[in-house]
């Protein structure tokens, strides 16, 4: 396999075919999600839909066709969305009267229903997530980057009030930075959208930002307030508790298969795959050693052991092909499984595995080095040592990120800073200046950051007044 | 409400909407699924994926678009699904040079997959299922039953034999009728479909059918063996153990949102919908009663009891709307909760609390007759109580059934038979026989039963000679 080291668009590519998380489709720009790569989707899925539940939202279904007029009632979204769509004028049989969009994103159709739904402030707030297929039609696809099909989640929500619904704009932002921490162990920028990056048809767009291992920039999720911008379109309105008309406040925000992308290019490393635990569709593998007489009795051992494991919630495999442990070994290696353990007729007597970490200790020609673990001791220790990992890797992924990130205040070395990784700089918030930086260096805005002090000078670029009171990241990005 | 025993279609209708399970979506045929709709959808998604994994199955995401030229691929297949179609013919603001069809179902896009994957028998079987959407463009749209998009999954296997294949087809065909009767608590006949009535391209489909209130059957589920159809359409070869190049035997099986309908259409009455426990976003509510100085400890022991009961497993909710216990009450009733629960003043110093059934004992008025039952009492009986309750359900749904299912020989007991249930007859095996029976009397062969005894003699319809050694069960079908 190419090394990372040395192309990271061909190692990437590689490594999302021969790790089988995913393949190309038939039709140009589409995807196949793999099993191995829909475990991860899976265990993202359950793990962000429970953070949606416990913060008081539901699932519904909306539909994938969307009238071409109701895309037409939002100036910003249809001139946002138009050159990305897919259209289908025939069903049937017969041609449609009106052609029908395929969602590209749905608050229209989802506007129009809760227009329906909401007559008085006591229908309010409405708390709906769907989990969904859109379409944009890409033209230069990547797999789970950027696809014409992918798959994601789409929160819509529908206020009363103005800080109710900014209020929920940060909730589900601080929900997705939660989770790209805690469970795909990359360390985000959260931060505001620039003006020319937000979503079309919102009033303020959030983003985390993760840093992949090149350096640049991957945005992993939004969060928009939509103002009463959707509500007006749509005609969302409500009598308020003085019987006023009103209209409603609303907000989405989405998290999508972009992640393992991010998870992919955030972790991986010239071996392969580096797979946070709690995204692993396997996160111990056992490889039985031994033949003829023995054979029976470590795979016994084997099986014993991870029974225990999956009793102790672990997700654990026993690898029993008809392969060499060395191929067996570097399979897994390649497929970011974290823990590696082998077990011969010689452990099965001493009592005790070989195991290796994924990412972790070597020796000096570089290869993991193995420990040996009792095998309660094993057992006992997976749920505290898989939570371990995933501290070290966010811990590696969040120095990495340190080490490329620099506060920039002069033009050289901020071309020179985002060839490498993040530049916060200073700027004036025109959107041709940014446009200029752009063909200059192919570095965006990626997001005004939150937690950044209060700054103001000279733009980097152009030299006027800086804008936003704060410093911007600038990075190239996915 | 209309009352089901007057029109069953309006009262469907009617009722969908009321208990706010769905919605009509804005385009024709289409349909939103509500949150307490879709919450169904998920404890089955759930339910039934337990199974697919439970019996070796994974998933993974196929394209929603699929190549015209595809499904000209197998010549059955495209004849059955052309009427259905709808067709992407412009995508990214240009004309396709080939159109793109909205996926009606997948065999083609993922044996087209399948063919690359597999080489040699070491490939096989691959089990593989999909939860996805899926477009068949209806003339006579139902919500849940015929909708021009529904959800629903699709497994997708491919086998070196035939006999692990039909074995494979037969499997997943046990996994939906065991599904149907202990989730869904219907009762359903288990059986194969006439020529006339197989998937396109299949060698055999097989079906469960389960009986609703108004005698119609419901397909819930189907199973079909591909032979090797689509393995040669698509080119799904490998080679065997002595290195002969093979056609691989495929499969595919099918549950879909149709099973909530199902839900509805079986076990439902005049008051609204009756849920099985399984499939029940709620399975208990509690309505606090009480005002003033009283309100604050009957909320607070409501919620006790609710936590105590969640700690149990159960799916509980405390209904505190500011609106009278009546109104509550019957909005739960409507919306089929298997368990209400009424909590006053009272109730606390004595207590107990007074609980009513959703389907059980009724007073010479007709209503439900309630139970007493002391705080510990009523917590700790309720996971055995829903069971209780879903045997019940089945029960009252097999009785029903058996009632208005005879075993027919006379073409006007026949007629008689099929406009209120089900009619075990024997049949020629003509479609044409079949398309005259069904002129006359909107019956068709739902299904060859599985467990029917060896029986032959004469056609039901035309007198000839029957076919299949078997009854086949003929009735009116949604």
């Amino acid at each position: 396999m190419t090394p990372l080291s040395e192309d990271v668009s061909a190692w990437y590519n590689e490594l999302v075919f021969k790790a089988e998380l995913a393949d190309r489709g038939p039709s140009k720009g589409s995807m196949v999600i793999r099993p191995y790569g829909y475990r991860v989707w899976e265990l993202l899925q359950s793990q962000l839909d429970q953070r949606f539940k416990d913060t008081g939202h539901v699932n519904a279904s909306f539909p994938l066709f969307i009238p071409m007029s109701y895309l037409e009632r939002e100036a910003e979204h249809v001139e946002g969305f138009s050159p990305e769509l897919a259209v289908v004028t025939h069903a049937g049989g017969k041609k449609l009267e009106e052609p029908l969009v395929v969602r590209p994103t749905s608050e229209t159709v989802i506007g129009e229903m809760y227009a329906k739904w909401v007559s008085s402030y006591r229908d309010l707030p409405i708390l709906i997530n769907q989990w969904a297929n859109v379409v944009r039609w890409e033209l230069r696809p990547r797999i789970f980057l950027r696809t014409t099909e992918f798959l994601w989640q789409e929160g819509h929500t529908a206020h009363a009030t103005e800080a109710e619904a900014r209020e929920e704009t940060i909730r589900m932002f601080d929900v997705y930075a939660e989770f790209a921490n805690n469970v795909a162990a990359i360390p985000v920028v959260q931060g505001e959208k620039t003006p020319g990056e937000r979503f079309a048809g919102a009033v303020n767009t959030y983003s985390i930002e993760g840093m992949m291992r090149d350096g640049k920039a991957l945005q992993s999720g939004t969060s928009h307030y939509l103002g009463t911008n959707f509500a007006k379109a749509f005609d969302i309105t409500f009598q308020d508790e003085n019987s006023q008309l009103q209209h409603a406040h609303t907000t989405s925000w989405g998290m999508s298969t972009r992640m393992i992308g991010a998870v992919i290019l955030a972790h991986g490393d010239d071996a392969g795959l580096v797979l946070p635990p709690r995204l692993a569709p396997i996160q111990v593998v056992i490889v039985p050693i031994g033949r003829g007489d023995q054979a029976e009795a470590v795979a016994a051992k084997a099986s014993e052991l991870a029974d225990r494991l999956k009793a102790a919630g672990v997700r654990v495999h026993v690898d029993d092909r008809d392969a060499s442990p060395g191929f067996k070994f570097n399979d897994w290696e390649l497929k970011g499984v974290p823990f590696r353990v082998e077990l011969g007729p010689r452990d099965l007597e001493a009592g005790h595995v070989l195991m290796a970490q994924r990412v972790g200790e070597v020796d000096d020609k570089g290869r993991a080095v193995k420990e040996t673990l009792g095998f309660d001791e094993f057992v006992a220790g997976m749920p505290v040592r898989l939570d371990a990992y995933h501290d070290h890797l966010h811990e590696r992924a969040r120095s990495f990120r340190d080490e490329h990130s620099a506060t920039i205040d002069d033009w050289d070395a901020f071309v020179a800073q985002v060839a490498v990784g993040f530049a916060y700089a200073l700027h004036c918030g025109e959107e041709s200046c940014e446009d200029d930086i752009k063909s200059q260096t192919a570095a965006t805005p990626r997001c005004i950051p939150t937690e950044s002090g209060e700054e103001t000078g000279a733009c980097i670029r152009c030299g006027k007044d800086s804008a936003y009171g704060k410093r911007v990241v600038f990075a190239r990005a996915y």
